[in-house]
């Protein structure tokens, strides 16, 4: 079991969501048992020895490895959830997708100024969706940021598109 | 630590989504490393007997734990999502929510014969959500099903809507 293993047990599904899009299907991934562990130990050792005491995990492919990493670092989980999904009071971040606008939220006591955070989403594709996540944590003025993908389509450029201060605090598994 | 402590934690939110529900909000048992930790060793403890071999999520708050035991077990992680949202051939399930019906769908490749299966979801209400994700395992002619939740409202009487026959295969942590 290795990375190689990861990128053929990833299912291609062509034309979906649209047709030209080429969709990295990650559920065939997380439903083998050795694979799914072969990724949190993964991120595990990425992130064992930065002292990080929150885990925040994008609605809503990224609740799946988000809360794992969360256990294994004995970190808390924090859910950015799509507008209006949340109780409590909030904190929004409006971001530009391909047709119109989105919004996403995060609770306004989620995160505190000693929190050392890791934020993960499955795919890094423009990195439009993690810009927006980065902007809705940094204003809580918390100590570091780091960022994770399992999957990342190095041809939409989203290292670039993120802000360069970030671009360091990024770690993914695959590249295509 | 323990239940009555995660009882304390959770948030209770009046009025949410609409007036008149008191919303059990779990984002604060969630972000708390200890609670997390608790949650994941309770749902172990019930379940490392069972010869598990997947754990299925219901989207979205079912996909935090889910994944979590999905590790535990040595087992693999499958989600059941909203409509449209695998990328995959896919199998339906429509249901009865409080205003129209909705659908829910898992991969047709997710799970096989020789599957033990647990369900989980954050909360069982009414038990219609849960009734439906059953009602779509169940074609899989797998071995067993076994169905957990975080939270029940037993005055809402879930149980007894859910098939006399799924009844002494549901396990909850917290009774409201």
């Amino acid at each position: 079991m290795n990375t190689d293993t990861i990128k053929k047990t990833v299912r291609n599904v062509p034309d979906y969501p649209q047709k030209g899009i080429m969709f990295r299907d990650l559920t065939t991934v997380f439903k083998d048992a050795e694979c799914l562990h072969f990724l949190s130990e993964w991120m595990y050792k990425e992130y064992k020895d930065k002292g990080i005491t929150k885990i925040i995990g994008i609605e809503s492919r990224g609740f799946i490895m988000g809360p794992i990493l969360a256990t294994k670092l004995n970190a808390g989980f924090v859910p950015i959830r799509k507008n209006g999904k949340l109780p409590a009071e909030t904190i929004k971040e409006f971001y530009n997708k391909e047709y119109g606008t989105d919004t996403m939220e995060i609770h306004k006591d989620a995160l505190n100024e000693n929190d050392i955070v890791l934020i993960h989403d499955d795919l890094l594709a423009t990195g439009g969706t993690m810009q927006a996540a980065y902007n809705l944590v940094k204003k809580f003025n918390i100590k570091e940021i780091y960022m994770n993908f399992i999957l990342e389509l190095t041809a939409l450029k989203g290292r670039e598109t993120l802000n360069s201060e970030i671009n360091d605090k990024i770690t993914s598994l695959i590249q295509y």
